[in-house]
Order: C-alpha cells, then sequence, then structure tokens
C-alpha cells in the first residue's frame, strides 16, 4: 500500500512533536509537511535536535494551497481560534482534517464563543465535525473529513464517565470531577507558572467553577444521558511532564451496586476497545503506567459508606490526550486496525 | 527564662527530624533527649549529616524513665501502637505529652480498635487527651498534658471545612475531600512505591474510601456540626516531597450565598488566628506557598452553577500537618505566643 | 520465521520489566517464561498493574534445568554473584546467555573478586564470555553464546571516550569522567536514599574514587588504547528516574586539533552504528532525548583555553545502558538488523 | 539599636524574594523600598501571594533619588548592565550597595566588557568595590561601601578550591570543575528550556568552555594562587530548583598527601568561620542539605589510584549563592555577628 501523505501544521509545539514521533512510526503514513508561523523557516532538527538522526524537515509557513497540495491528511495543532482560517479551504480541496483545538468540538456555536470570545462564521462546517472521541463516537468517525479531537480533560473525565451515564447509574446533578494534569498540558510556550523552578514540589487548583473544558464535557454528558448534566469540574497541576488523572465521584441512584458489579459494567462497555483497561478491584491507575502510550486506565470504587462511586482515570495527556488519539481516529476513520503505530506499553519506570 | 527540656522520641523519622529542627531553633526550648529503637545507639548526625554541625547527640533507646528524669516536654514520633506503652507513665512522672501518631487522636477508643487494628487498655489515659487542632481546640490546649496531634490530611481538610460546618452552611451528606499529598507523609522507611524511581512523575489514588483518616475527619465533623457527618475522602500520592493540598466539595443550603460572602465568613472565623490565612478572590493556594512554615493557605469559590463550595487549602504535611502544629499546641499550653519559634515565611521558590 | 522463545530471570526488577517490555515489542522474539526468587508465585500484572493487559504470566522460582526446556535465549537480570550458578548448566544445555550483571564483564576474576568480593570458580566459562558493548567489540558478539553487559556508566562512559583512545589522542592519565545517573541505576529495591523523598531536588556524589565501574571502564580502555590507562570516575545521583549523563574530560596531545577535527573523527568512528548519535557542533544531550530509547548521543567541544576536550554523552541507564543493549547484542549474535525491535525515538518531553 | 532602612531593586526575581525573605526576619533591618521595572506599581503580594500576610508594598520605578532618600542600605538585584546606572548616584547620596549582579565583581574592566559585551565608564567606582566572599575577603568587607556579590557558580567552586590554591598544593593547570545548579538559578523570567516540561528528569551541560563564570572564578584563583591560573569549568542544568554542586578536581603535587591530611588542611582554614561545613571522613555533601539555608557543605577525597584531589562543595543557589551571602557581607560591614538573620538548618527532606 502506498503511505498517505501527512502534513502536521503547529509542529513545534508538544502536539506536533508526538504527531511528527507517532507519524514516524505509523506503517501506512508518511510525513511530507511541518508548518508552523512561529517557526517558520527553522529546520525541525534545530528545535528538536533528538529527532535529527530521523528527520530532516524546514517548517514551512501555514499555507493551505501548499498544504493541500502536498498531503491527504492534515492534523492542525494549533492555537484556539486559527484552525477555522484554514479548515474550510482544506476540506474544498480534499484533505482530511483532524484538528486538536477547541475549534470543532462543539456544536452549539454560542457556546463556544462564550467560552473561547472568538467569532465564528463557519458554522456550517463545524455542524459536520465529528467529537473524536472513538470509544463513543466511533461510528461517525467512520470516513470522516473533518474531526474536533478533543481536549486531555474531557478524554479522561469522559471515558470514567461514560458506562455511568449511558446506563442511568447516577444522579445527574452530583458529578465531581477533580482532574490533574502535568505541565505539559499548558504547552510549550514559556509562562513563568510552567517554570520548574515555579512549578516542581507544588500542587494547585486553577479555573475553579470557569475552565472551558467543562462546557465540553457537559456536551457530551448531555450525549451520554439523553438530557443536560451539569458536572463539577476542577483542574489542578500536578509537578510532573505528563498525564492526567481524573478522580470522579457520583451518587449512584441504586444503593445496593457493588463495586463488583460497576466493574462487570465496565468492562461490559469497554469491550473490545484495545485503549481502555479496566483495572481489577482494588487496583487504582497511576499516571506513569500510560506515559508514552495510547492507554486510558480505569480503576473504580463503590463507597457503601456514601453510597459514591469514585471512578479514576489514568491517561498520557499528549497521546490519548491529544496527539495519540488523533492518530487513532485516522486509523478508524481509513479502516485500519485502531492500534496501528501507535504504542501500548510505557516503559515504566 | 530558663529553657524547658524537651525529648523527642522516634527522632530519626521525618517528624522527628522537624522537631529536632524547630526545637533548636525554639527560644523556650532546649533539646535533652533523643530516643528510638531502630536508630539507638547512633550518632544524629550520623543519620542526618547537615545538622552535624549544630548537633552533637546520640540517640537513645526509648525508655520511660530515663526520659521522665531529663525531661519535662515530650515530642513521640513513633508508628501507631506505642505510644500507649509508654504515655501513662511519662504523665504519671509529670510529663508534658504530644503524640502525633494516631493514637490519641480519637475520642472514641471502638473506632481506633476498628480502624488501627490495635487492641488498647489505656481507655482512661485517652479520655483526657486534647485534640491538638489549635484553630478548633485552643481553649482544651491550655494546660493540656497529652495532646492527641492530628494527621495531616484531617489538618488540612478540617481548617477548610470548619467555618462550614459550624454555621449549617452545607448540606451534611454532601461533602468530597479529594487530596493530595505528597511522599514525605509515607515517613522516611523504606518502601517501593515510594522510591523516586516509582513516585516521580506520577500521580495515583489510594485507599479509596477506606482510608483511616476519615474516621478521623468525621469525629471532629461531628464535633463542629454537632451532629454526625459523613465525608468521602481520597487520598493521592504526588511526586512531590511536601505538602498537602486538599480540595473540599460541598453543596450549599442557600443558593444565594455568593463567594465574596464566603470569604467574609472565613476570614471572621479565622480573624486572630496566625497560622490561617484566607486568601483574597480568585486566589487559590499552592502547596510550595506552604512549604517549610506552618501556615495553612484557604482559597475558594462558589460555583453558582452548581451550587457548590469549593475550598482549597494547602499545608506542609510535616509542619503544620506535624511537628509544627504540635510546637504550636506546646506553645498554647505553655501560654506562649503561639507563633514562638515557628517558622512563617517559605523560602520559595 | 517461528519466534525465539526467551526467558527473563530477574524479571521483576528494572532490568527485567524493559527486558519483557522490549520482547514483547521485538518481530523475532517470544517471551516464555519469567524467573525470579523474592516474586516467585506472583503474577508478573500484579507486579507491574500496566502491563496486564498485555501478559498473563506467572514468575517462576529460579531453575536452569526448566529455564533451557523451554528457552533457547536467557536473559538474565540478577543481584552480582548469582549468575556463575546458572550459567554454566545454561551453556551446556545449549542456551545463548545475556547476563545484565557486573559477573562476566571481566577478563580478569581476580579483578572482579576484589572489586565485588565474591569468590568464583568458573574462571573457564567466564573466558568465552564476550563484553557486550556493541560499538566495541562487534565482531566477537556474532554466533556468541555468553556475553557479559556492561552497566550504564560504562556504557555512557565508553562511548564518549573510544574515538580519543583508539587514535591515541589524548593524555593517558589525564582522563576525567565526571558521571550523574538517575536514581532507577539503584534498582527497584527498597533504599532509604533512593526515596522520592530523599533523593528529589538533591544532587550528590558516591563511591567518589572506588566505584566498581571503574575497573570495568579501565578494562576497555586499555583494549581501546594499547596499553594500561587510569581514569578519573566519579558517580552521581541526580533527581531523576532514567538516564545517564558522563562529562568526559582528557588533555589532547596535539593542541593545534579543534572541535571541528573532532567531530569528523568521531563521525567517522561511529559512521554505520545507529545506535550513537554525534551532535552538531555547540550542540550537547539532554538525557530526556535518549529517555525510552536505545540511543547514544554525543556532543563534544574543545576548548583551546586549557587544551583539554570535553565530550558529553547521554544515554537512557535501562535501555542503553542496560536491557536495550542486550537485546541489541542478541540481535547482532543473530545476524538480525541491530535495529530489530528497539525504540530509536523517545516521546519527548 | 534603631533598624536600619533597606531597599530592594530588582524585587520580583528569584534574587529579590530572596532578600525580601531575608530583611523580614533579620532584627537589624527594615524593609523600606521594593523597586522593579517590569513589576512597578504592582502590589508586591500579587506577584507572590504566600508573603501576602507579612508584606503590603507596591513595588515602585527604580529611582536611585527615591531609593537614596528612604534608605541607607541598597540591595541591586538586576540583569547584568543595569547597576552601573545606578552605582554612582547611590554611593553620592551616602547609601552602602551590595550588588548581585556581575556589574562589579572584575578588578580588570576589559575582562567584563568582553565577556559581558557591555561598556563601562565606571571603571573608578568599580575599581573600589570589593568581591563580596566573605570567607576570603573578610577585612575588605569592613565598612565597605559597594560590594559585589559573587555568582553562584563561582561561591560553590572558590570555596572548594580556596584551602588548595592557598597552600600551593596542586597543579596550577589541572583544575576541573563539573558544576551542577538548579534551574532557579536561570531566573525567574519565562524560557522555555527552564519548563518543567523541558527540565525536569534530564541533565545537560550547558556553555562548555565558554561560561562568563570562569573568568570570575580565574580572578579569585589569581590572587588565592598568586599567580595566573586556569580553570576547566562546566555547568549543568540539574532537574532541581535549588542548590548547586560544584564536583572539582586537581592534581596534587604531593602524592603523599592522604585525605586525612587535606580534611584537616580544610578544617584549619575555615576554622571560625560559620558558613562553611568541612564533612567527616567519606562524607560528601548533598545540595539538599544546604536548601533554605547559607552553609556551603564541603567533601573531599584524595584518591590514591591518581592522585587526584575530589573536592565536592554544596550550597543553595539563592542563599550562600546569592541573596544569603549579600546579607553575610552586610552583617560583616557593620561588625554584626556574620550569622544574624540567617539560617543554619535545612527544613530537610
Amino acid at each position: 500500500m502506498a503511505k498517505i501523505p501527512v502534513a502536521v501544521v503547529g509542529a513545534s509545539g508538544y502536539g506536533g512533536v508526538q504527531l511528527v514521533r507517532l507519524i514516524l512510526g505509523h506503517p501506512y503514513l508518511e510525513l511530507v509537511y511541518l508548518g508552523g508561523d512561529s517557526s517558520a523557516g527553522q529546520e525541525f532538527a534545530d528545535i528538536y535536535p533528538h529527532l535529527g538522526h530521523q528527520l530532516h524537515c524546514v517548517v514551512e509557513p501555514v499555507d493551505a494551497q501548499v498544504i493541500a497540495r502536498k498531503a491527504q491528511v492534515v492534523f492542525l495543532s494549533l492555537p484556539n481560534g486559527v484552525a477555522p482560517g484554514l479548515v474550510p479551504d482544506l476540506l474544498a480541496q480534499g484533505c482530511q482534517v483532524f484538528d486538536l483545538s477547541a475549534d470543532y468540538r462543539f456544536r452549539d456555536m454560542q457556546i463556544y464563543q462564550t467560552w473561547y470570545g472568538i467569532e465564528r462564521t463557519d458554522g456550517a462546517v463545524a455542524a459536520k465535525a465529528v467529537y473524536g472521541l472513538p470509544e463513543l463516537y466511533r461510528e461517525s468517525l467512520v470516513n470522516a473529513t473533518l474531526v474536533g479531537c478533543p481536549g486531555c480533560y474531557p478524554t479522561a473525565s469522559l471515558l470514567a464517565l461514560a458506562p455511568l451515564l449511558r446506563q442511568g447509574l447516577v444522579a445527574w446533578d452530583s458529578i465531581v470531577i477533580d482532574a490533574k494534569s502535568g505541565t505539559s498540558g499548558g504547552g510549550r510556550q514559556a509562562k513563568t507558572h510552567l517554570l520548574l523552578a515555579e512549578a516542581d514540589n507544588s500542587i494547585s487548583a486553577y479555573g475553579v467553577g470557569r475552565h472551558r473544558h467543562r462546557p465540553e464535557i457537559e456536551q457530551v454528558c448531555g450525549d451520554l444521558a439523553g438530557q443536560p448534566v451539569k458536572v463539577q469540574f476542577t483542574p489542578h497541576l500536578v509537578p510532573m511532564v505528563r498525564g492526567i488523572l481524573a478522580t470522579v465521584y457520583a451518587q449512584v441512584r441504586d444503593p445496593g451496586l457493588t463495586t463488583e458489579d460497576l466493574l462487570l459494567i465496565y468492562q461490559a462497555f469497554y469491550r473490545g476497545k484495545p485503549w481502555v483497561r479496566v483495572l481489577p478491584p482494588g487496583v487504582y491507575p497511576h499516571t506513569k503506567w500510560a506515559w508514552g502510550t495510547n492507554m486510558c486506565y480505569l480503576g473504580l470504587e463503590l463507597d457503601p459508606h456514601t453510597d459514591r462511586v469514585i471512578v479514576i482515570s489514568a491517561i498520557d495527556n499528549l497521546l490519548k490526550g491529544q496527539a495519540g488519539q488523533a492518530v487513532q481516529c485516522l486509523n478508524i476513520s481509513r479502516g485500519w486496525p485502531e492500534t496501528t503505530g501507535l504504542p501500548q506499553l510505557s516503559f515504566y519506570p
């Protein structure tokens, strides 16, 4: 099979370099274009010298015409608000687009505009985008041409919640998501609070009660529950590079449920889904288990003292939470095995 | 004023070395005895060489008679279940005892035995112990002879919850405590899961639904609320040395409450309490702010989307969560200013 | 091609789990046996739950007969001194053995006994062992049946020094190796000084002037130079999980040499060696570049102020410094491409 | 005694916040002015919220007239090249100045200009500056009005080397300094390579053969040796917040010297110097021992295999390597005990 030519736009960020790494190891893909504005003109190996023996490629200024001439598949890893200036053009010229920003994740453009403060005129295009969480929207991904890949927090949170919501097992207003992220989630741009000297050996909450990922999570929760769901979402910054741990709390409707019942329900829900692993009773995931892989690990407990279920999910925020998931979506859209070119085992420790 | 002679028993652990550090810097205390069983016979400076220029002292085998002959104040920093073999003797000989283990924190010996699996025959002694959380039990600490100092998780959780419970502002069954601890909370004994190679760059939950600090927290919550309170408590291990962050969620009874209202309530509650600082609106604490100090920082938010209050507290688990708090209790018991000999400002970063 | 059955003995340590990970991803190998004494009887997935979806295997007590019945290739990842009790048997029964301990690295059993304090009676077997540093002993590895794989410090140090010594460019008595290691080099056994609470945010030297890796380095330096060479070797413990950085200093004989000259010499020396990458001028390696790969990155500088060359090498201590190198040796011994089944690109950051 | 009014200029950086912390705890000093250009107009507690309960102070634009009106002692913690625009004015108006930049460390302005690329016209002022390393230049510090405080690398390196050079014990051309620094040495400004995501779990060398601290070190080595000395200096970035470890190698002239001899020489040299502690034989310092203190710990070994002495020094780069040393210089200049207001014991771990 001839390899499919692929472009990565926004190549110098962490999403970009993960995409490059995955594409170089993917049997059906060929990297033909790296684009970026701040890094245009630079050798990619000058930005990431560890790739110098594998990749000789200059970052090009972003130009939809050039991209469409070279690539059939385009991954966009850009700041929010930039993709809408490229996507209509790319689609018109026959490209398949996987966008890693928030721009094509929302069904309701009004919600997007409220939370992101960006005017949008491409509502018709956005309406056709598929939400790229394959465990929940697999059918829509087959042959999809525009995929809005979810953020890292929603991925971890929704995989923890989905079986509960789909089966109506918990009180709709009882969901608390206490999420913890490594600092790479904040990107590669220099920001004071992400300096090692600031962020190391310290944990803190941020965006309490008003983080942008809350409406994204609620949109999908609504799909799963078949009715609006409000969630409490609190992100935290953890002194580590990669990984998200989401600790999710909800009140069960039926106090007779046990941990074993719920594990069976979760195992059934995720059967045949290679990127989610439900752990044995009493085992809760460590984010490091997922480091460098596309896995999501889930552990859970039903607490009879409080009639709450606690579900804990762990992913690598840059893979299952970003670049890996985008490749997983591509695999599904093309009919390839879902695991193609994606790492399953971490180099623990 | 003649300095008061002080003993530290269990000196080689993290609680012990913090106590040593604090006593050396305290104007009214003199360190006269270091005890420990596993380290008996060793020069303390061989265990902690960085103290070698300040302290020349051999660790002695633990013997209540010897301790009582030398010291008026005794800090016990021992594994759970050991203190009851020493405390009745020490008290009988006139010592004042500050115990850092769980042994003298529980009013109900039955609850202690259930959770710690240790038989106790010193119920009469235990009944006289004061729970050493000065912001809540200050009056009882004056002239106290036996203080059971709280654990690090309860300290952070209870300081976050106290104003809400005392004033009955939240639904009793709605409290979720998602707590995050540095690895020094696990002590200095070599355990595989606390190795840097295991714990670094990874976060995980443990003891979900069944951690021993839950009944301790519920005992004090009951005191504050004047009725039984059940809490959800989930501890996490965070890749950092020191610090606890507790993120506490509760449903407010009156949906008209605002963040500003709650901040006023908290400021009033903690007025005149030098070791708690309520942060301005929109500011949430970082654990590193408390590093090396006896401070507890509190930030909060009322989320009108869910009618939940989220309170976030940060302490240094080895100071306000352990040794510092014990010295604070001693200060109060003796009528000294509460801040005597305790550090208020971290060496940030 | 039928896959070759492989045994890993000492599977529960860090060397072992890396080997398992690599074997699971190697196209020509099949993992048929996991052995270990302390973990015998345990499900491997109970020790490393992140592997539970890929591996169902109980760790067996170590028994050379059982191993030889099941496996053709045996990796030994055991404490020093244990392998000699197994290796003669394994070889006699036709196994090919790759030993990761120090036991088969020394040509002179006297030196081994001096530094390791272990009596040896298998001198004849040891004499046939090949030193498993493929960039220097590739020819001897072809069809080798017993390979003593080098330690992580010698690998990083020798790859930095080899071109200088082979060509006689530096004064024999001028070599200083200042090496820095992550804590996983100390293994997975619980030791106080490797606790996160102790090792994090601290760097220290150890074994100054008397580390066991010095005679191992000097043995190979002697081979390269054709005469005895003494080196100064100082290891340091760095607050990170993986990686070794060796900063090597030596006085050049010809003060006319330039950085560019030396880079050409290094590039020529390592041409065709896929696991060593000589970096461009002015670029010095970061250990994280090698994380999770079998690469060795080399950067160098000739300082005209002092007429010293400074060479800096970076590897992942558990891969190129341990398990990866063992698989590289296996690949060569079997005539497979040297890169088979080994990762080349890190998941930076 | 009335407290002396003190100004800190460049207050928002790491040097600045350490100075603020130390001044707040110093019995003879009163903080009266915080200056800074990038942070002018901000409440200091908005930059460092953990200080909000102790300090209510707005950062003012830098103006020598205003400073001189308010303060008798001025600490300058500014980027290189800024101080010369302030210092002559401040001195003229009677202020005593402690400069933490490189601007007043060099006796030879030509060397400064070569390495820093900054033209200087205040040679006459610079000529009167005292190099603020109290263990070597104590007499000159008494009543000094302008002190150029040394950088963190020179402090650690020179305290390790001083006894060897003063007594002529080592070959002048044999000195290699392999130094390792935490990332706070790079300051608080946002730089990509100092992000936690980049710098964590990685160690690397930089400025190999051409770091600005080399000529500074050589100037003082020349003073000590009484003749020019060339050193090899290689700095490394270590994944930790604070601390410098310098591993120093030199060839001894007299091969009969022993470790014990050298320890005696070091103890004699540093007798009566409260901020240097020579460790017992076989003990080498960990940087964490010095964390949060003004201590320098020294360990050493004479290696009879190579006739080299290896001296290892550890300091907190922001205290003994920066702000603490400046306060130590002030103490000496005013005739106060050298330890006044400076921390001696770390909050280990």
